[in-house]
């Protein structure tokens, strides 16, 4: 093999280290993937965080210790999530999203992969000190921001099902009333999919009464599972009271048929790119 | 700004392009991004197409014409692949992942970022070349799978719902036979969701008797869409008919609760390994 140079390691390094966000690499793994000196990619390393620090697209960390390397933490600049977030109130404000019902379309949002990934890495990014070791979702919008969270978090993500399915072995079973609907509903997970697991973070797409939210908790409860923090894509504003505070990205204020949804980025998101 | 280097460039530009698969960035986009001149811009790019090319990192192609630039087509080296296929054949073959009733419990696999971002990526080199514009899936199982896909592809994501949703306004339904219960089923997709789409792709997490892939193809025969292409994770050994070929990443030769199940990675994961 060719020997290769600073340039072209530096952009190979990003690329593996992107691929797997929150995973500590040795030093040792890119000394024998370029063949070089550790004091050659350690030095590769400083530019590196440098040059991701400048343009704000995330940070890499070095571990310390046994098991010790380096991580790359994903990360966007604070003003571009704000413009984001702000694009995507913007298009959610369409009055013909407005359903009958009341109900708001959002199928398009929940299903772009660059929204997504935006969404999930900035969640992510508010979770990475509380160290969850997975992410927990119900059926079925919010499991594509859930994932996102989960791949930027670079945890497993765990969903829980809505009624009962014989294909996953035994599983724990919850009731809680669903705030889109009011009805009593159910929700199971396999107690395969959290064995060994103990710090949980929740994500969902939607927060009206915080029903849903609160029977996640309630499940992980049972699990004897700690809830390290909860995150929403879309709250309403009104004032919901759980025993965990629910970190959203954009807060609905209003709906109505005449005039649309209006829906503003998050508090933390505006100070954040402020500041 | 301090004025930025060759290597601080190309590992900005690997981190944007990355995280934007398939989609197009003018030359002067990065041009304004670290001020620099254009030809000095297209060096880098053509240091990095060669440096991404070595470590099997994925393709970057320049587009010409009005609308053109580069773009990033993720990609895995096959023999990694095929050794990721292998590791998830593996751990299936657990027997205690067996359930009653002869279900295989894979939630762990389905759920793993990593494992889905190779898979998703896999399965989309596969179809950049037929160009679908978006990718459909049917809740819930495939759907992170489908995600990463899409991710991968630079395309939304749409999903089908069993039975209706009343928050999807109007919709199609379809009637299909479920291969893992045998019995009569109904999806929709909401109108608005496969609006101005042209060419799909279809993913789901496994096929039994080809069902659930006929169901979608059903319903986008109803909306007037192409199919370009279909890709599970796992699918039964058993010969299945449809009218498009199904790629699978792995094919389940047997399972029974003494032996636990056998998959193997499929042949053409094999082929491309070796050649």
């Amino acid at each position: 093999m060719e020997r290769i140079k600073r340039n072209g390691r530096m952009s190979a390094m990003v690329r593996v280290l992107m691929a797997s966000p929150n995973r500590i690499f040795t030093l040792n793994h890119f000394c024998a993937m370029f063949d070089a000196a550790k004091s050659t990619i350690s030095e590769d390393i400083e530019l590196l965080r440098n040059v991701l620090a400048q343009f704000g697209l995330g940070e890499i960390e070095t571990v310390t210790g046994a098991a010790g390397g380096v991580r790359y933490l994903p990360g966007i600049a604070p003003l571009e999530t704000l413009e984001t977030v702000r694009g995507a109130c913007n298009r959610l404000r369409d009055t013909t999203r407005v359903l009958p019902g009341g109900y708001l379309y959002v199928a398009d949002i929940f299903g772009d992969p660059e929204i997504l990934d935006t969404f999930g890495t900035v969640m992510a990014g508010q979770f990475f000190a509380k160290e969850p070791d997975f992410v927990l979702t119900v059926e079925t919008r919010g499991i594509a921001f859930a994932m996102a969270t989960a791949r930027a978090l670079g945890v497993p993500l765990a969903i829980a099902r809505q009624g009962q399915k014989v294909y996953e072995g035994p599983q724990m079973t919850i009731q809680y009333v669903s705030g889109s609907t009011g009805e009593l509903q159910t929700m199971s997970l396999a107690r395969r999919t959290v064995r060994d697991r103990r710090r949980v973070l929740i994500i969902d797409d939607f927060m009206r009464a915080g029903g849903t939210v609160r029977g996640m908790m309630d499940l992980m409860h049972e699990f004897s599972i700690e809830v390290v923090g909860a995150g929403v894509m879309i709250r309403k504003a009104s004032e919901v009271r759980l025993p965990v505070d629910v970190l959203a990205l954009m807060v609905m204020e209003d709906i109505s048929g005449d005039k649309g949804a209006f829906l503003r980025p998050a508090e933390w998101l505006e100070q954040a790119a402020s500041s």
